[in-house]
C-alpha cells in the first residue's frame, strides 16, 4: 500500500465518521429515541422532554461534542461512578502517552526511516508505506541510536504518566471507599460452605456459629435460597394467601401488598398466624419447613461494625478450609444471587474448567478464521463440494460469497466472543455482577491480544506455526522479523475497526433497531430497556489499540496519528455515552485500573523486546544491549507499583474502616444503619399487584430497595447477559427509612411476605 | 555396566555402610563424644554420664537401631517437634509408595522388560543392565499395556497415600496449634514500615497508632533496635553502670545482675533515677534519647487476645500499603532479629535479587561441572597450559588430578551450595529462622532437581543444549529418549551418594573432628556446640531420591531395591538423630509437608509425561493416549488437596484461636500470659557477669527466657549459618513467672538493664 492509498482509506473513514456523528446528532434529538440515547438522564429524570416538532430537530449540530468535552470529573463520577472515570482516564492517559510518542517519532524517527537507505525517493503520494518503517534503515546504521533513545523516552514518559495516574486513582479509590460510608456491603460478609447437619437447618447453623464466635459483633443474618425452587415456594405462598383470603376475609388479613419476605433478618422470633384457623396454621408450618429445606449453604451475615465484618471476612475461619468460607459481600445491587447457591466445593473445579474452556476458545478461534479464509478461495470449495458448482457460476453469488460472506462470518464469530466469555465468567461462579464483568473483561482482553495481534503477526509471516515455542533468545529475533511486516495491516485496522467501533458505539444501531421495533411495531410506549456500561468489551478494545500503538510506535510511526485521532474521539464519545446513555448499577470501585496498568507494562516490555530484536537484526548489537536495562527497569517499576498501589485494589484498609465506624458511632447513625441492613439485601421481589402473579420475572429477579421496603422496578433489563437491578436510591444517599406498615405485610412463620403495587418508572430524583 | 558390576558396587557400599554403622555404635559409647552424638539428650539432661572404662564400650552393637526403631511418634514429637515428625513421615511415606512400586514392578514389569525382545539371554550375572529397562521392550509390543497399568497403580496408590498423609498431618498441625496454647507468638504481631515523623519517636508512633485503632485489644509493644548500634548502647550502659557503682555504692544500687533491658513492654511510665546525682540523671537522659534514635521502623505489638492479634495481622492496615505492614510474629526463639530492622520497602527488591541470584547459581553451576569434566581430559589442559607439561608427566600427579581432583572439586562446590543458598535466604529478609530455613530448603530442592537430574539427563544425551525449550509436544518425546539412557548412572548415584550420605549423617565426621580438636587440642571440657536439624539439606535430599524413584520406577525397575534400602536406612538413621543429636530450637509447625506433597506430585506428573513419551516412541499410541487422563487426574487431585488442606498451613483458623482465648479467659490465665508477654521477646542479652563485657556475643545475640527474666545461655551455636537460641524452658511449658526483684535491676529511663551471672549449661529438665 502506498501513501495515497492510506490517505484515501483515511478519508473514506473520516467521511463515514462525520456522517455517523451527524446522523447521531439528529437522531438524539428525536423524542422517540430518548430511551436509546438518554438512558442515564431518564434514570435521573434530568431530561426535559421535547414534544414539539421543530426544524432544529433535523439539523446536525456539534452541541453534544461541546457538552461531552465540558463535562467535569465530578459529573462523570456522579453519572458513571469511579469505574467510568477510571475508564476515561485510561483513554486520556493513552492520549497523553501517544502524543509524546508522536512528537518523538515525528521528529527524529520518521525522517531517519525515510532517509535510512540511499535510494531514489518517488513522489511522496506514491511512496510505499514500507519506506516509513524501520525496515528502511540500512543495517549497521548509526542512526539506530536515535531509535533506541526514542524508545527510552517513550518508555520513561509512559512509566511516569502511569505512576501518577495509578497514584491518582488509588487516591480516588480511597475517597470512594470513604465516600460510600453508608454502604451496607461494608457491614456484611458472605458465608459459604455452611456445613449441613441433620439436626439444624442452615440458618440455625449460621446463627449458632456467629453467636458462638462473633457474639459481640454479630447483628443478624439472611439465608440464600435456591433460585429455582423459590419460584415454587412463592407460588405456594400465593396460593396460601388466596386460601387465607377465602377463609378469613373478615379478619382484614388480606392486603394489597405482600412483601418479598425472603429478605430481612431472621433473628426475629416466630410470630404470626396463631389466631388463624388450624388449617392455615398447618399450611404455614409446611411452608416454613419447605423454606428451610430450600435454604442453601450460603448466607449473608450482618455485623455491628465495618471492622468486625472485615476481620471475619479475612483469613481462615474453620479448621476445614472448605467450610465457613467468608468474603466481604458485594453491594446489594451487585450481588449475583444465582451464583451464591453454588456449593463452595464446586468452585475450584468450575474455575479450572472455565480457564481451560477460555484457552480452548482462544486457540480454536483459528478454525473460523481458517474457514473464512477458505471462502476466499472458491476453487477449493468447488473441488470439495462439486454440487455447488452450478450455484457458484452465478456472478452475483460469487461476489457475495467472496466479498461479503467472509467478513460477515468473521464479524458474527467475533460478536459471539463477548457473550461466550460472559457465559464462561458466569459459570466460573463469581458472587457479584461486577466481578463477573471484570472476569469477562480479562478473558476478552487476552483473547483480543492473542487473536488480533499474535495470530495475525505469526500466521501472516514466514513462521506460520501457531504455537511457536522456540529457544528464548530467538523469540525476540522472530518477533522482530514478523511484527514490522504487519504494520500496514494494523494501520488500516486502527482506521477501520477502531474508528468504526466508535461510530457504532455512539449510534447504538442495535438499540436503535430494538427501540424502533418496540415502539413502532409493538406500539409500546415505554422505553425498551436501559444499559449498563459494557466495560468487558470496551476496556479490552481500548487496551488493544494501546497495545498496537506501543508495538508499532517505533517500527512504523505512521500509525500514531490515526491512533491519536481514535483516542481523542474515544474520549469524546465515551464521555457522552457515560453522561447520557449508560446507567450505573454497580461498580468495582476502580478495580479495572490495575488491568490497564499491567497491559500497558506488558505492551511496553514487548515493544522493548521487539526493538531489541530489530536492533539485533540491523546489526547494532550495542543498541540491542542497551535496551536490556530498560526492560529490567520497566519490570522493576511494575513490581514497585504492584507493591505500592495494588493492595489497595485488593483489600480495604482497616484504618479507613475503623475511622468510618468511629464517625458513625459518634454521630449516632449506627442504629439507623442496623435497621437498614435488615432489608437492603433482597434476593427475590414480586412484580405485580396480582397476588396470583407472585412469580419472579425470571431466575435472576431484581429489586431496588428504598426506604427499607423492597420496591420492584420492572425495568426491561437488556444489558448484554447482564441482569442487575437499578440502584435508583442507594442506602448511601442517606434516605431515611420509613417504618414498614405491618398490616400491609403478611407473616409466614418468622418471615413477612409483602406485595406492593409496582409503579413503572417510579424513578426518584437524586 | 552389567549385573555383576552393579552387585559388586552394591556389595562395596553395603560393606562400607556396615563399617560406618559399627564404628558409630562404638564411637557413641565414648563419653568424650557425648556432645556430638547426644546433643538432644544433653539438652534435656536425660543422659546418664558414663565415666568408667569397660570392654563393652569398644564392641559394636545394634542397640541404637533397636532404640530408634522402637521410638514412638510421641517421643519424636517431644524431642524434635512437629517438623521432625513430618520429616520422618516423608521418609515413611516414600518407603510405602516405593514398596508398592517395587511389588508392581517386580512382577509384571521387570520380566516383561527382560523378555521384551527375542534375543539370546546371557548368563544373568553378565547381563547388561539395559536388558532390564523399558528400552528392551520391542516397538509396538502389546505388553506396554502392562507398563501403562503399572503406572496407573503406582500413581493411584501414591495419591491415596499422599491424601491420607496430608489429612493426618493437617490434623497434627491443628493439634500442634491447640497444644502450644500458651505460645506468646499467637498474641503478638510484628509491625513493619512504621512511618518516621520528626515529632514522634517510632515507639510513640506505634503507641499512638495502636491506642487509636486497637484501643480495646492493645496490650503493649516492644521496639526493634538496630543490631549494630545496640552493641554501642550496651557498652554505654555498662560504663554508666560502672559510674553509678562508683558514685552511689552506699545506695545498694549496684547489683550483680543487670537485666537485658531492651526487652519488656514500653508502656510503663518513666521511673528511676530521680534520687540519683545530677550527672547520672543526665547520663541516663542521653542514653534514653540515644536509644530512641536507634529504634528502627519495626515493633512487636502485644494484644490482649489471639483473635485480636490475628485480625490485626491480616489484610491491609493503612491506606499506604508500604506502611504499617503487619504479620503474625514468629515464636520468641524463632525471631531472626537481624532482619527485623530491614526497612520494609527494601524487601521486594531483596526478594527479586535473591530469586535472580538463585536462578543464576542454578544455571551457572554448570561451569564448575564443566571445569571438573575438563580435568578428566589432560591432553587439553596440556595444550592450553604448556608450562604444566612437565608436572603432568609425573604419574602420581596425573592419577591425583584425573582420579581424585575432579570429584573433590565437585564435592566442594556441592558442599558450598547449602551455605550459599542459606546466605541468599538470609538476604531475602525473612523474619524468622524457620522461615529462612524453609526458603533455603526450597532453593536447594530446585537446585538439586535441576542440577542432578535435568542437567545430567540433558547433557548426557544427544540433546546437549542446556536450555531446551522446544515445542511442547516434543518435550515428552525428548525426555523419553534422554531419561532412560541415564538409568545406570542414577542407580549408582542412589547407591553411592544416597547410602554414603546416611553414613555421613550418622557419623557426623565434621562434628567429630571439631569435638576432637576442641577437647584434645584446645583441652576444653565443655561440649563444643549443639546442632539443630538441617531440614534445608536433608529434605531436598530425601525428595530428590523420591523424585528419582518415581521417574525410574517404570523405566528401570532395578533402581527400586536400592531406593527401598535407602529409605529404610534413612528412617532408622534420622529417627536416631532426632532422638539423640539435634536440638529443636524453633519449628515451622509442619509447613514442610506441602513441599513434600508438591514435589511428589511434580515427580508423578513428570513420570507420566515421560511414560507418555516412551509409549509414543515404542509405537503404542493408545497406551500413550491413556496416560493423558492420568495426568489430568493427578493435577486435579493436587488442586483438590491445595484447596482442602493447604490453607491450614498458611493461616491459623480463627475458630481455633477464639476457642483458645475463651478457654484461657475461663481459666483466668490471661493476666499471667500478659505478664509473660512483656519479657518473652528479648532482642539482646548480656553474656557475662563482668559488667564491662555487656557486649553481645555477635550481631545475632541469643537469650533464653525463663521465669520472666532474660537468662543467657552461652551455647556455642554452630548450626550451619544458624544462630538461634535454645528454648530450654518455653513459656508454653507453663512455668510460673517469678516476680523480678527490682533491686536486682537497673533502670534506664523506662527500661531496665539487668545482668545475671550466666551459668554454663544451666539446663533445666523439662
Amino acid at each position: 500500500m502506498d501513501i495515497s492509498g492510506l490517505l484515501t482509506s483515511a478519508g473514506i473513514n473520516t467521511g463515514l465518521c462525520l456522517v455517523f456523528f451527524s446522523l447521531y446528532s439528529v437522531l438524539r434529538k428525536q423524542p422517540s429515541n430518548e430511551g436509546v440515547y438518554f438512558g442515564q438522564r431518564l434514570a435521573q429524570l434530568q431530561l426535559k422532554r421535547r414534544g414539539h416538532l421543530s426544524f432544529d430537530r433535523f439539523v446536525p449540530s456539534p452541541s453534544w461534542i461541546v457538552k461531552a468535552w465540558e463535562a467535569s470529573e465530578e459529573e462523570i463520577l456522579a453519572c458513571g461512578g469511579l469505574d467510568a472515570l477510571v475508564f476515561l482516564r485510561m483513554v486520556v492517559c493513552s492520549c497523553r502517552i501517544f502524543s509524546i510518542a508522536a512528537i518523538i517519532c515525528s521528529f527524529p524517527v520518521l525522517p531517519l526511516n525515510y532517509f535510512g537507505k540511499e535510494m531514489r525517493h518517488r513522489y511522496i503520494a506514491s511512496e510505499s508505506l514500507d519506506v516509513f518503517t524501520i525496515g528502511n534503515v540500512k543495517e549497521g546504521s548509526k542512526w539506530l541510536w536515535a531509535h533506541c533513545l526514542a524508545l527510552y523516552i517513550i518508555s520513561c514518559s509512559a512509566c511516569v504518566l502511569l505512576y501518577f495516574e495509578y497514584k491518582n486513582i488509588t487516591r480516588m479509590r480511597l475517597a470512594h471507599i470513604i465516600g460510600s460510608s453508608l454502604n451496607p456491603s461494608q457491614f456484611t460478609i458472605l458465608v459459604r460452605g455452611i456445613p449441613w447437619s441433620p439436626e439444624n437447618s442452615y440458618s440455625d447453623s449460621v446463627r449458632k456459629f456467629c453467636t458462638n464466635y462473633y457474639a459481640t459483633s454479630y447483628l443478624s443474618h439472611q439465608m440464600v435460597y435456591w433460585s429455582g425452587t423459590v419460584r415454587k415456594i412463592m407460588n405456594d405462598a400465593a396460593k396460601m394467601y388466596e386460601m387465607i383470603k377465602e377463609t378469613s376475609t373478615e379478619q382484614n388479613f388480606g392486603s394489597r401488598l405482600i412483601r418479598c419476605g425472603l429478605c430481612g433478618g431472621t433473628t426475629h422470633s416466630v410470630k404470626g398466624l396463631t389466631s388463624e384457623p388450624e388449617s392455615v396454621q398447618r399450611q404455614s408450618d409446611i411452608t416454613e419447613s419447605d423454606l428451610r429445606e430450600k435454604e442453601c449453604g450460603a448466607a449473608l451475615v450482618f455485623f455491628r461494625s465495618r471492622y468486625a465484618a472485615l476481620g471475619a471476612s479475612q483469613g481462615l475461619q474453620s479448621s476445614n478450609p472448605m467450610l465457613w468460607v467468608t468474603d466481604l459481600a458485594p453491594e446489594p445491587h451487585d450481588v449475583y444471587w444465582k451464583n451464591l447457591s453454588i456449593p463452595y466445593r464446586q468452585l475450584w473445579i468450575r474455575r479450572i474448567a472455565t480457564l481451560l474452556a477460555s484457552i480452548g476458545l482462544m486457540i480454536l478461534f483459528v478454525i473460523p478464521v481458517g474457514f473464512v479464509q477458505s471462502l476466499l478461495h472458491l476453487e477449493e470449495i468447488q473441488k470439495k463440494f462439486p454440487f455447488l458448482r452450478g450455484v457458484l457460476k452465478n456472478k452475483i453469488i460469487v461476489r457475495v460469497v467472496t466479498g461479503y460472506l467472509p467478513s460477515v462470518v468473521l464479524m458474527l464469530f467475533l460478536y459471539a466472543v463477548p457473550s461466550i466469555m460472559m457465559l464462561f465468567s458466569t459459570i466460573e461462579g463469581p458472587i457479584s455482577r461486577s466481578g463477573r464483568k471484570k472476569s469477562a473483561c480479562f478473558k476478552i482482553l487476552y483473547f483480543l491480544i492473542w487473536n488480533v495481534f499474535f495470530v495475525n503477526v505469526l500466521s501472516g509471516t514466514a513462521i506460520e506455526r501457531l504455537v511457536v515455542v522456540s529457544s528464548p533468545k530467538d523469540v525476540a529475533a522472530q518477533l522482530a522479523t514478523a511484527v514490522p511486516k504487519q504494520a500496514t495491516f494494523f494501520m488500516t485496522y486502527v482506521l477501520t475497526s477502531g474508528w468504526a467501533s466508535l461510530s457504532s458505539e455512539i449510534m447504538q444501531p442495535y438499540m436503535l433497531l430494538c427501540n424502533f421495533f418496540y415502539k413502532f411495531i409493538l406500539r409500546n410506549k415505554d422505553d425498551p430497556c436501559t444499559l449498563s456500561f459494557p466495560y468487558h468489551t470496551e476496556i479490552p478494545r481500548v487496551l488493544l489499540f494501546g497495545f498496537l500503538g506501543f508495538t508499532y510506535s517505533l517500527l512504523a510511526p505512521l500509525i500514531l496519528p490515526f491512533l491519536l485521532v481514535y483516542f481523542f474521539l474515544a474520549n469524546l464519545v465515551y464521555r457522552n455515552q457515560i453522561i447520557n446513555v449508560y446507567v450505573t448499577r454497580y461498580q468495582t470501585g476502580g478495580k479495572y485500573w490495575p488491568a490497564m496498568h499491567n497491559t500497558t507494562i506488558f505492551s511496553l516490555v514487548l515493544t522493548q523486546i521487539i526493538a531489541m530484536g530489530v536492533f539485533g537484526l540491523k546489526k547494532s548489537p550495542v543498541a540491542s544491549a542497551f535496551t536490556v536495562p530498560l526492560i529490567i527497569c520497566t519490570l522493576l517499576f511494575n513490581e514497585y507499583c504492584r507493591q505500592r498501589f495494588y493492595p489497595i485494589f485488593k483489600d480495604t484498609p482497616a484504618q479507613v474502616l475503623i475511622d468510618l465506624d468511629r464517625n458513625d458511632e459518634q454521630c449516632g447513625r449506627m442504629e439507623e444503619i442496623y435497621k437498614q441492613l435488615q432489608s437492603v439485601y433482597c434476593q427475590f421481589a414480586s412484580t405485580s399487584n396480582d397476588v396470583s402473579n407472585i412469580v419472579p420475572l425470571n431466575d435472576c429477579q431484581f429489586a431496588s430497595t428504598s426506604n427499607g421496603v423492597c420496591n420492584t422496578v420492572p425495568l426491561n433489563d437488556c444489558d448484554d447477559g447482564d441482569d442487575g437491578s437499578l440502584p435508583r436510591s442507594r442506602i448511601s444517599e442517606g434516605n431515611k427509612p420509613t417504618q414498614i406498615n405491618v398490616e400491609d405485610s403478611f407473616q409466614v412463620g418468622d418471615r413477612r411476605i409483602e406485595l406492593e403495587v409496582d409503579q413503572p418508572h417510579s424513578i426518584e430524583t437524586t
